[in-house]
């Protein structure tokens, strides 16, 4: 697996891949973000068409934010951007897998991965500690 | 990483963890489950408090049907069941990462991962073929 980014691919493309997506009632889709030369899973977040008519049209990944509603170009903050190398398709049409190439931290907590809690015989268990800290992720107004 | 399945967790420890997980307004959590010794994403599904229960309980993995309104525990049918090798809950608490042994394949249509489509220049391009057919998977039966 090569961690090249994808170019971006052509309107027509987009628009006969989409008509196979199935967005839920919000207009929503699920996506996963997985490093893709090591297969680390970085983050969950949400699509909408638009957002994911964005990622695949400029190799850049952008979800959709259901707190803000309004599209989240993952990264134009924190710098963190995630490079699109391949974009896969579940059976049923309502989940999307995001290979990327992460640009430091996934995590808005300044972690790798957002999926840093483990479950364990006492509860929860952190399994990752912070690279960067928020501050330096967002400055001083926060988020 | 190892893919010796987890034991299963002790009610006192779930009931605390259970406590960090932020269900949606449907009662559910994002599921993603992924091959543990391999990297692979296997499958996105959801899970509801009882399915997430049962699956740290017992290390085998069970989903939310949303179309059926039940339990579905993976592989009942099939024989293709996914023993849980770790879980791992996301920042926010609404999605959880499930690090599992799949026996055989994880989709329906026979392939061993759902994520079988790939976005390419041309819409959506095939990637893997089915391992085994579906009347093989579930008899004459269907699901």
């Amino acid at each position: 697996m090569t961690t090249q980014g994808m170019e971006g691919l052509p309107p027509e493309a987009i628009e006969k891949a989409l008509e196979s997506v199935a967005f839920d009632e919000s207009g929503l889709i699920c996506g996963i973000a997985q490093q893709a030369d090591t297969g680390e899973i970085l983050m969950v977040a949400w699509l909408n068409r638009e957002a994911l008519r964005e990622t695949l049209a400029t190799g850049q990944v952008c979800y959709y934010s259901r707190s803000r509603k309004k599209l989240w170009r993952k990264g134009e903050t924190s710098g963190q951007v995630q490079r699109l190398v391949e974009a896969r398709l579940d059976c049923d049409g309502d989940a999307v897998l995001l290979l990327v190439d992460q640009s430091g931290v996934a995590c808005h907590t300044g972690r790798r991965s957002c999926f840093f809690r483990s479950f364990d015989e006492n509860g929860l268990k952190i399994i990752s500690e912070p690279e960067v800290s928020p501050e330096q992720l967002y400055g001083a107004s926060g988020h």
